[in-house]
């Protein structure tokens, strides 16, 4: 919450707090809509994806096939492209279930699982940002920065931390500027302290736990959720992100308070995020949310 | 149990009560008989699946791939096919391996999801009827009824309960009639109340609980654990399909019970579920079953 | 421990006493050096694997598609290779990631799921031990043996128990240690005892547990737990492979006494795995070691 950053003044404060329960309203759309959130992405993480969003609330459908693709992302009110095991069949299906949905003037989020990796991955997502008018950006800092053409230093598919130390928290929320503007999408980069952007407003979100990079599926699941509350009120998606950005973190730092109060692993967390996730309501959500504005 | 249906007589009662001893002895089989089960199926849920089977008895092998299909199925004792995330290379493996199959007098289990949803899918389902001699098809009710050519209101893979509440549960048994009539399987469709029919006799199965419709793979389990059912006692396909409803639903059930005995959520209630198969006993299944005769 | 095995004497339990601490060192080397695994696996079990690789201190990698294996593997400190759910494009690229990781000297790990049960997957599997420079091949007796040439008896994808027995653990280390001769690789053999061997030096590994043959993945994640082991000590793999072994051994066990105090299942045994191996710790995994020569 606002009241406990040191930058926050009172009426800042009155004002996010008055946005964080707005904000979390926006959990209530999604229980009462279900939006179906059509989901082409990686067979890693897609049981984790799937589940978090019925957690939440939404209806989950994987299909990756072109001969289909656009018939599914028609019915969707929200499409989620994450490219972690990326195909040349696939990203076909990715392209035309993305232009079907934004076409239809439907959310599609991209989560560019390890861009900076290969290039493959970074000639694709580049691609996807160009082509299709994406709602949501959802990566890491070095993922944000190959998408920029920067010069990343990604090493498989996490976060490396010395992006983010190289260049601050300011640094981070630069890059995430620039590419909101590029790109006309809401730009989420999730790291120790999260940084959320349309371009001209920066929130930062200070909720969740470091367990959750112990774990695979926290930023799948993450981007999946974002589609969850896009779909749900897909005329807001700057709120719709940032809610999902609180609820995932939230949801994360309940998930390892268990873990630690039971002395237990990385297993029992990964249940308990899902857990947290189908059992929060929105006071808690408006309760627990560590969001304020990044000057 | 019958003994609490108002339908129910004497008679009628001891016979059915008769029945469910004998349909919970085949989990003895399933367990003497260890049978391999080829999964044609998705990989949203395939490791739900894989686990759902061991945690029953059954050996669970996945291969898609058509260059192998038939290889494997000639080694398995039921071949399911489930069409979740379906491709063009893993549809025509699923027409090699269940064929394989069907000729060697093995059962074959179709699991339909999506089927509505796209041309494709319901295409692939129907195509996979008419041309494969399907010992079960088991979905919900959206998809039973884009089998049947009617127009369904398929929305994702999920059930769509206006299905249900427009026709109520005797228009899903004439749906499930219907099919079974005209495909020669055994049709189970999965609800708040299960139909299961071959075109003559009809159960329905008053086992299972909400919170399965919240975590996904409850219905590719079921398929699945069919499957394991069928392979054991490819004679007795019908009760195979009987005990597998049951058993899901029922362990289904304590899930639940445990689950909201700790104020856990879905993640809890997922782990729960396989746990309840694995230390399902036949005893437990006889006396838990909800299975009675529907006119 | 040697302690405890009859054929002990003094000097050779010190000599193993101190090996144990020497071994469980390399997991100090993983979570020091957090290695890269780039993982070419199947969809069943990809999710448990890369959990595994992240509770032990690893970094995980899925990507399988042609265009960038050779992109990933090239950045990875270890390779790992599982055929479980293989197809034509992606054998292409295990050919291609395992190629470029021996050419630039780092260990590749083969898994050959299911070899025996599928020309597809012996002919694979073969290729790949004659045409990749592997550094340890890890699968149970039947795939073993099938990799030799013999007329194995898989039966799906696990170990047919009929394989071991008629042969005793003399006859699986005879196999395992001629498949070391053949192709240079460290062989892992599992089964109820575990035996290891460079095709001169002969260990069993005593570790374990029965559950962990009802789950799904058990095997897998050794696999890919070698690959993090190895990748932080690629110069010592044996050593490696065996602190793979012991772990996950240990981890099973550990995780079966808690499954059985709770009255849990294998829902439960499958998360405690996990949590397991994120908690272990050096100290533990000396102490816990079972491991001794086999003559």
């Amino acid at each position: 919450m606002i009241g406990s950053s040191p930058s926050g003044g009172e009426t800042k404060s009155m004002s996010i707090g008055q946005k964080s329960v707005e904000i979390a309203h926006l959990l209530w759309d999604v229980r009462e809509k279900r939006p179906l959130v059509h989901n082409l992405t990686n067979y890693v993480t897609a049981n984790d994806c799937a589940n978090a969003l019925l957690a939440v609330g939404a209806s989950p459908v994987m299909a990756d096939e072109l001969d289909e693709a656009s018939d599914i992302a028609a019915l969707a009110d929200a499409v989620v492209i994450n490219i972690g095991t990326l195909n040349a069949r696939t990203v076909l299906s990715m392209f035309a279930a993305g232009k079907k949905a934004a076409s239809l003037g439907r959310p599609v989020i991209l989560d560019p699982v390890g861009a900076g990796a290969s290039r493959l991955r970074t000639g694709t997502a580049v691609r996807l940002t160009r082509e299709i008018p994406l709602a949501v950006i959802r990566g890491n800092v070095s993922e944000i920065k190959a998408l920029l053409g920067g010069v990343g230093t990604t090493r498989g598919v996490d976060a490396d931390e010395r992006d983010l130390s190289a260049d601050g928290l300011g640094g981070v929320a630069a890059a995430a500027r620039a590419l909101a503007l590029r790109t006309g999408a809401v730009v989420a980069v999730t790291g120790s302290t999260d940084i959320l952007t349309d371009g001209s407003r920066t929130l930062a979100v200070r909720n969740g736990h470091p367990f959750m990079s112990r774990i695979t599926g926290s930023g799948c699941m993450l981007s999946a959720v974002t589609g969850a509350f896009c779909g749900a009120a897909p005329g807001r998606v700057f709120e719709a992100a940032a809610a999902a950005l609180c609820m995932m973190g939230l949801a994360g730092e309940q998930a390892a308070e268990r873990t630690a109060g039971e002395n237990a692993g990385t297993g029992s967390f990964r249940t308990y995020l899902i857990d947290s996730l189908s059992l929060m309501d929105e006071a808690a959500l408006a309760g627990g949310m560590k969001l304020e504005r990044f000057a």
